[in-house]
């Protein structure tokens, strides 16, 4: 007996470092994911620029992730997730995120995990504000909100100890707690309300409107790159929504795996309808199948069902996919009235679509789908339209406010602070000539050519001379010959 | 005893638990990799047609996944794999994916791994009808495709209750059933003869041939994006075929682990032997290394191998792709000779090496191999080089035989009904100015610059006016003025 | 009791088989990673040479990994890594890298895992030899080195008996062994001294330096390929380092988790710092942001870390980047000194910082950290500044002096060898031309509208004919006509 006992003890023991290390993977591959979203908003968004302003664009991006890695690592993750006694904000373990790994139950991809998600949040606000601020105010504003302003709000909602809490044991908010599930609210809307008040206090790109207020189109340069970005996010958002079930093995053997059947079938859907409806809706307007519309719905569909991606019927994501392409088309006929500029859409997809699946998840999460959700079998406020009472939806609403209100206190301060020093913005020369010629020392080879079709054409052009990357440095293209000296920058 | 079998049932259940879970996580992030597929599907595509059409074919791509999504969701998945008693076609659970997923023992990737074989499907089509289709119409045929049409050939040859399958418990066609691993016939054939179709009844694109029948070629405007795509289908490829071990833990201990290390090898081998083959020979045809050969035949390894991964040796692997390259050579000769225009080679390449795949399969399919795959211990006909009779080669051939057929009497029949009612092919005129510009309002930068050069060069050419996408919009670029008000396509 | 015991071992076993399950699943999804990093390499590259070789680089890539594919499948693999009496190579089982598969203890996923190491060792060389070689002897000197060079270097270090190998159980050299996690000496230092002997012997691209020696910035055609690839790299470099634990699940429960949680950790934050460094660093001293210095910091970062990823805290990891960024600065200024042109930097990027990774490892290897990556609780020398003594540094040291003098000697001695018999490098003719257009058979859109360009500005040009790919080949653009005939190169 004794003998039986000590094997069967040794057995218990394996059987559990298993389960933690599928688990572990099961986090590490899906934070590898979400990873991927930063290759796939950095292509979106040089894809959605205008030429001159994508070196600019995909550095923010790089940087980002970088500076980002540095500053989340510091204290990000543990304002989000450090040991904390308060509701507002993780206080334990500066710099130690892999403390917990000492811990065999905490999950080795936990800061990796979070990280991407702090820096998808940066990286919507990049979209807001692009083509037209100096590039070292971004790179301070991405850095406060990726180690402050982002991580504050996942506390709230997402740490045991969060005010929001859903997963708060103590005490939960109006006894439900906010539910988001992926971050519809905590990524989204906090990365497009920054980048709202960075975009709204700049003001618009010079020609977006004319002086009558008509506003001007400016498409991006290259529908290839936006489409490249666009599946690039769709590849790695099954990372957010899926990987959000952060475990692979349920205790009851069902739960995990049901969560994850139905996150990845409701986050396609979401997406897909979305896509469809958009690209229908804008044909009858515009008269054209445009594949910026095709994307921009896409990621519509997917910010919208973040929140409820594990709580809502499929049916419900098809019908979320649905309206969350009208309030992206409405969103974006609004922002031309109060001219509103937002190079990317980044506000109205994000926010606007980011607000929706919040308050979605309190009229539509299921009962069922919820307790599976949190884990638990106790009763629970569920969505208003099943019969679940507006506790739900008023959490919701509660956590939207929220997030909007310290957003726009942190990082509407800080943007507005920086436009009264003149750091914010880049002066009218430099946005015509684009970032890429003023900052980061590039010499567009279609500037040579166009240069050169000009001086055929007329004769009547000005050359403006900004100061050359490097002495004596030539981009000599196989033409083997360089058309012009330093950097230039065309104005006609 | 009581309180040891107590405590032993608590295991038992956890460790099933592990297990269920770590089994969904494999095929759940093998379906990530197939999806990713679509990311290398739409560069590719779209580095392989000329640049006025590249925008409409990626928006293809899209939708493909976009509609496919929903259609596949509401039937296509049930067509597949819904509970059913007859061999030909799914019946029960519509719009149900998830939910056999409340049995434990279903997967939670199960859904999306099938959708995205479907979309590949879809996706090999749309290679074959590019550049002179009608967009709405190309949405049509993908749908029916993805919705109908691939799935009942996904139940024949997969399905517990298939005629043709192999995991046919009851009554295996020929007492084998058809070996079809991962696809060659089911997503490559299927998808490649309902493109032929398309392709045959619309025509060759305008200019591919001359007045004599002598060819024009028409290479893909931007090599670096078919090389892009290429690498990200290789990378999607090991989740199409070693994802379709399905689990990654067996009963054994032995099998799944030998199959995905095997699947692993040959996949790579094939593609490798293909892509070095088709590059020599093309090479002693043309004088030139061209990447579109080594892309090409990459595609036609693995499109061959795909079939038999998992119960051929790695040596055949090699002569498999040696095989396929020279299939794909000769499809392509005998495709200019009787004029088949397919812009992305994709009935040669997907149709041909596919059913080299299956045939090889009946040639050289490796008992112990085919034992291991089938999960039994039973007899069993297998490749006839290895003494293992005619007739596994019979069923491949059949099961070629009835995919065919059946794919040409639908999706033959729907293309030839779409073109009597001039619904397929898009006018002359809108061909010649592009998709992009036609279809998909956009204004090429090239043509602009295009415009300019006709203009110093001569001044005489014809501007053709097409309806602009929106009142006022015009695409700004760095030049600060817009060369041309509205759409405009050129033809000299 | 006996039924007890019966039942008991049908669980153990099942136990076991989850194990072996999950663990092979960690290693194949993370070769999947690393093959990412193909796609990653070749994007980097194409958008860092001129455009006229873009399509040459890209195709190297694609070939160093299907040729590389059969020759580590026929005699790589086992020269690294079969069962071997002796610690120079391995010896048994030639092309049967799957036959320990049949021990249900292997890993499933080996050989694709240690492959594409190999591949990416040969796309480090592909980076410093572009632009000016032979395109079959290039092919040649990546098969020899995936084939025999690299799998020795990887056998004396990773091989269980190989004479450098920290796993070595009979005889430790120096008592501890070198330490290189995932590479920085095995893959960055085998694939950059290969480089360098290429490149050094090739001497600099034309025009690379001026008649006196001034060097003329050669600049890359577009960095957002570069970003891409560098995005790609990033993403797949988590496969590299921390797909190198080999095995999520650990007997004791906790040293595999703790091992992924730092190496996500530290590798992040050495690229991070690395390229925040470089970044600052040459702002300074250009005045530009510039783009490629956050891409080449971030790989350098990255490199540097490979080795000691899973031994070196967080902080360490820190200053590590920040070192191998200077490194990266200090070794580019050093290569314009003695007129050493590499047109991806990277032997300076990967050998320089791949070098510091491996001393650094002998400098701040903590102990703790070291014995969990041994997986050894014995006594065993650590980092020097950790007071753990001089012998890991001085084995580390004759670790990077062996794989040194190796690499050179046997790919010192091929380029030497085929640059004698004319052999290694392309005319000047063809370097001015291109690669692309002399062999590879692109006409690039951008000659034609230069040679209308320059046929407007003067008349005198030198239009200089290669043979045509084939017979009636018309790169038929959207244009609707060709302006040359045949493959024409431009030199004025």
């Amino acid at each position: 007996m004794a003998k039986v006992s000590s094997y069967f003890c040794g057995l218990d023991h394996h059987v559990n470092n298993v389960s933690i290390g599928a688990d572990g993977m099961f986090l590490l591959f899906s934070a590898y994911l979400v990873f991927a979203m930063q290759a796939g908003f950095g292509m979106l968004c040089a894809g959605s620029v205008r030429r001159k302003n994508t070196v600019d664009i995909v550095l923010t991006h790089i940087m980002n992730a970088a500076v980002g890695a540095m500053s989340y690592y510091l204290v990000g993750f543990t304002f989000a997730f450090g040991r904390s006694s308060n509701g507002f904000i993780g206080a334990h373990s500066f710099a130690k995120p892999d403390d917990k790994a000492i811990n065999p139950n905490a999950q080795p991809g936990a800061w990796l995990f979070q990280w991407t998600f702090a820096v998808a949040a940066a990286s919507i606000t990049t979209g807001s504000i692009t083509e037209r601020t100096q590039f070292t105010t971004y790179i301070l504003c991405s850095t406060f909100l990726t180690a402050f302003v982002y991580p504050v709000v996942s506390h709230w909602v997402w740490a045991p100890s969060g005010w929001l809490s859903a997963a708060n044991v103590r005490n939960k908010f109006l006894g439900v707690g906010m539910v988001d599930f992926a971050g519809s609210g905590v990524v989204h809307m906090t990365g497009a309300i920054a980048g709202f008040w960075g975009s709204w206090i700049e003001g618009p790109r010079i020609g977006r409107f004319d002086m009558r207020g008509n506003p001007k189109e400016m498409r991006g340069h290259s529908p290839i790159l936006e489409v490249l970005g666009t599946l690039l996010l769709w590849f790695g958002w099954y990372g957010l929504t899926t990987g959000s079930v952060l475990a692979t093995i349920s205790p009851s053997g069902i739960a995990n795996n049901v969560l994850v059947a139905r996150t990845v079938i409701t986050t396609t859907l979401a997406g897909g309808a979305a896509s469809v409806t958009v690209l229908l809706a804008r044909k009858s307007m515009t008269g054209h199948w445009m594949v910026e519309d095709a994307c921009s719905g896409l990621i519509a569909g997917f910010t919208a069902v973040t929140a409820g991606c594990s709580v809502i019927e499929p049916w419900a994501a098809v019908v979320l996919g649905f309206l969350a392409a009208w309030v992206l088309i409405g969103m974006n006929r609004l922002a031309l009235k109060i001219r509103y500029d937002d190079p990317l859409n980044a506000f109205q997809r994000h926010g606007g679509c980011g607000l929706l699946g919040i308050i979605f998840v309190g009229l539509l999460a299921k009962k069922e789908y919820l307790l599976q959700t949190l884990r638990t079998s106790d009763n629970s406020p569920y969505g208003l339209l099943y019969g679940g009472g507006g506790r739900l939806l008023a959490a919701q609403v509660t956590g939207a406010i929220c997030i909007t209100a310290w957003t726009s206190v942190t990082m509407g301060t800080l943007f507005y602070a920086l436009n009264n020093v003149v750091l914010l913005r880049i002066s009218e020369e430099e946005e015509a000539a684009g970032l890429d010629v003023v900052s980061h020392g590039r010499v567009l080879d279609e500037y040579r050519d166009e240069l050169r079709l000009r001086r055929l054409e007329s004769g009547s052009f000005t050359i403006r001379h900004f100061p050359g990357p490097e002495r004596g440095t030539n981009n000599d293209s196989q033409r083997g010959q360089s058309m012009v000296e330093g950097q230039t920058a065309i104005e006609s």
